[in-house]
């Protein structure tokens, strides 16, 4: 069972990421080491070529991962990001974005995940992060 | 010379960057192959912790390869990332962030570039991006 | 089905791959945008600590995914790698270690794929990459 | 002054990296946080094309990266890369490559550096490299 709810997860980001407020993401579904997330689509999204701007889907996988850590070491809420890498495999036009993350690796000190972005409704990625979580001492 | 002024690519943001708009991302200078930008400090852009979110150095980095990819190549405004390779060195504490964006090579399809982001004020890293551009064949 | 065959990947790979000849490194199976290939395992492969060198894994992961690669667009010998992205999850004991690539995006220019790297008879992962192949425009 | 000398490097090297002696890998300078390695060419490091194949240049870069981060912690053979990034900017040639390593962080469990690979003799960057390794607690 995920160490966190969706609720749980959903309290941090209202109080604590108001980023990830700001562009109305929401951690969907979490289970041990997976994570779905959600932006719904606004038009503050795009980017010249009428596609979804790069940091909506940067900042969307990395809010997705984040559910995917504290699903398997609970509200350790100073889990932070040592990297990151994205590849863009399609423009993505005007919708609702949707996230899948999994943990490939939980170790003591770092995590390393993987997430999905595609299209609502969609099978086919626009996206695809790579992405490791340094895990403070004082949670292990 | 730069192929696009400052006030040129501050009207592409502020007319089709509506992300940049919202971080108050600025770029102050650029020169061919460089750009300089700049986040003025807000509360939004805290994580847990009270550091700097990623997201908001990632799209800052974005953003200023924008601006040094475009001083080469003029309005082309279809230039679009492919990938972006972020590492986060230092948590960053409250505060203006500036980012430095250099290409490291021009091809006729892809540029890349690297960007370096530091507090204002000071020399320290606090992430370093590699970031890939393509080039829209009408550019060439 | 693969636009080319296991042998003649592996001729390729006699002739004009000399590292991955003497790494023994070999493609084990082909479908459209899928390769399997696989590492021998050899005293020479070690590091400090008595595990497989990192370099080992990257070459495996891009011999792979050239296999993976040609599998969708034929004997195109010039695609070349334009960025590797490898996270290394465990350290891998001595033995033979297999690469799972399959690809997540064929464009006009770019190809984009990801490597399992496991070692075999194992579904844990000791590696993880994603890599961009660029594709001459004579391929196109 | 650096933890460990060139020839204290290249008798680890000899000893323990049998890959970096096949591929006839040498450090030829260290200072703190920084090492300079070279690949003199053979005919090995060939890719179809007639260009330097993207694993020496990945295999000499972690190489180099190795020598930087024991100039900061001394003879700790154990610290491991945990991730290696490559931007591969133009087709190298047959011919000697030099590799520029430099540590951008070292933390008490990561340290970060950035490699460039050039041929020997120009500045122009064949490829960039960003990496981080693994420091064990013992070595704090």
């Amino acid at each position: 069972m995920s160490k966190i709810t969706v609720a749980e997860f959903q309290e941090i980001a209202a109080k604590q990421l108001p980023f990830a407020v700001n562009f109305g993401f929401a951690v969907t579904a979490l289970e041990p080491g997976k994570a779905w997330a959600r932006a719904p689509y606004h038009q503050d999204f795009l980017r010249p070529g009428g596609t979804i701007a790069g940091p909506v889907l940067m900042g969307l996988a990395d809010f997705a991962l984040y559910g995917a850590v504290l699903s398997l070491i609970g509200r350790v809420e100073l889990a932070v990001t040592t990297s990151l890498n994205i590849n863009f495999l399609r423009r993505p036009p005007p919708g609702d974005v949707v996230a899948e993350a999994r943990i490939l690796k939980l170790g003591k000190r770092l995590a390393v995940g993987e997430v999905n972005l595609m299209q609502d409704g969609s099978d086919e990625l626009i996206a695809h992060v790579t992405s490791t979580y340094s895990i403070p001492p004082q949670a292990e």
